[in-house]
């Protein structure tokens, strides 16, 4: 089975694009959904995608490019998600081939806002994809590092394991090591609470709180994560592992993470809506704020989560961001 | 008691001065031991310390200088010890004055060459000072932002809770917090092995390796340092608060850490002898790595410690940094 498997990547963003470059260290063909005819032209003719990590070469007789979703669906037996999870449920909508029988992995870090639930989840419930036919991809992973073929980890989590093999086999090169996990649900929780962790040390940098304080806000952050992932579900769980603290690190830490540079200029004095023009884009953590905090209200039995509390006011309520986090700084320890 | 408490400071670095800083804050009097005549004259005459920390102005009349460490032992209840740990037996060689009563503090971060023990077991075993007496103040805390007054954490471990608490009132201020822990064992042993996983967070980022792998690196690093904790002192303790994780992510990042720096100079291909003299100081943590490896040998029950093991080959066995960091990234996950 495991050489027979044909991959589709639907996204041709960052991480879409750095996705389809592990994919064809190891497959001889890779098909590749992504919207812009125009890009699809460009990356025929030129090797390179214009819009996202230009540097890296494919070799393109290896993809089956396609701007028509539902061949790529049809041509796939392992769909890869890689689209904002806020676009992705206004691109099923153009779906008419079935997903039936088909291996759906998310590598998408997010909520889809139309449920509030986790692309997993969100596959299942509203697509009746059965558990055992979902995994997730999660970093510690920087597309712009993949790019570079830095050595990079990923995990690769489903609850049917040989499944979780063939993905993690299909990825893994030189540059790229992986893990395999069955906590499905826990690791795409972590990617998107990640990005809110992101956001915090973002504002409070352009506060101007140094280093010594943004690990403080780090070491709370990965006790609030396990507390809130416990509360979603529990199971036995070492949020020390890559998948999770890594997770955070990297995004919490990195000046390649578009969340922190969007908290950065929050906490410097730019409205939301300035930062998202500014930035030309809108960060995820952006909808992760909003559906952890209504999660942590409604759906979970409530937890405390001083650190998504403090960017909900911040980015939802329009609170200032000087007093919220210096009240954050007395629930720190 | 808390009132007529009287502090004294061991050691004129950037740490001791820092704790002086924080000290005056809170108190009318403190004694600060300092080897150099030349640098006690400078503080009395310029305000501020001419070799560390040196944008920070003291209120002279609040200090009892002194190059004779009797006369600062002598008129002090607590004594806050904070110079490299490779020169307190030296210093304490010169001591005649009496350590019984006195309330022991340890700032240093590392083992004590002579015996091989922390700081804390070190005035227990060898002084005889009774563990209710002794204490640990740790970060995560680089001096340099103490200087700057920017918020930061620090935790205050005693056996004896009350007197954690007084040193903890002595210290906290507008911009210090303290928290309380009993894990005087565990805390010093974290700002001890921190330092070896930042040499090889170092390490690595002279290799070439980037974002993606150094949270990796530190994900693996935290648990490593709690298998090897527990070996050494088995208690509930949650390695991901600030004393523990913290700390290691502030040295771990951080372009203040020395450590870091030095570790960094290797993975660009400096030897240790020549990082050493271009840094024209020895990092904490090139002793820290013998002592762990050392122990981790023969004292504690072995426990897998690879990356520890990694920075030994390349600091002691002079292996090549690249082949053994290569090693090591097949056993991360």
């Amino acid at each position: 089975m495991d050489k027979k498997l044909r991959f589709g990547v639907i996204g041709g963003g960052s991480w879409g694009t750095a996705i389809v470059k592990m994919l064809i260290e190891t497959q001889d063909q890779v098909a590749w959904y992504m919207r812009s005819e125009s890009a699809i032209d460009h990356i025929l003719n030129e090797k390179h995608n214009p819009n996202y990590l230009s540097s890296v070469e494919f070799d393109v007789s290896k993809l089956q490019l396609s701007n028509n979703m539902n061949t790529v669906v049809n041509g796939s037996d392992v769909l890869i998600f890689a689209i904002p999870s806020a676009f992705l449920e206004g691109e099923l909508k153009k779906l008419f081939a079935s997903l039936e029988g088909k291996i759906i992995f998310s590598a998408i870090k997010g909520i889809v806002p139309e449920s509030g639930l986790i692309v997993g989840e969100h596959f299942h419930d509203v697509y009746q994809i059965p558990f055992k036919n979902i995994g997730v991809i999660t970093g510690p992973c920087h597309a712009e590092e993949v790019a570079l073929e830095r050595l990079s980890y990923l995990t690769i989590a489903c609850a049917d394991e040989q499944k979780a093999h063939w993905v993690a086999n299909a990825l893994q090169s030189h540059y790229i090591r992986t893990k395999i996990s069955d906590d499905i649900i826990g690791t795409e929780y972590a990617a998107m609470l990640k990005n809110i962790y992101a956001i915090a040390a973002g504002i409070a940098h352009g506060l101007g709180y140094g280093d010594n304080f943004q690990s403080v806000l780090m070491s709370n952050a990965i006790r609030e994560m396990k507390r809130f992932i416990d509360k979603v579900y529990k199971m036995k769980r070492n949020i020390n592992n890559s998948a999770y603290l890594g997770d955070l690190l990297v995004t919490g830490y990195s000046t390649f993470s578009r969340n922190r540079m969007f908290g950065n200029m929050i906490g410097k004095g730019y409205t939301v809506k300035s930062a998202m023009m500014e930035m030309n884009m809108v960060a995820e953590g952006y909808y992760a704020t909003k559906s952890a905090h209504l999660m942590n209200q409604n759906r979970i039995k409530k937890t405390k989560t001083p650190i998504i509390n403090a960017v909900f006011q911040v980015l939802y309520e329009k609170k200032n961001p000087k007093k919220v986090f210096k009240k954050l700084t007395d629930k720190l320890n």
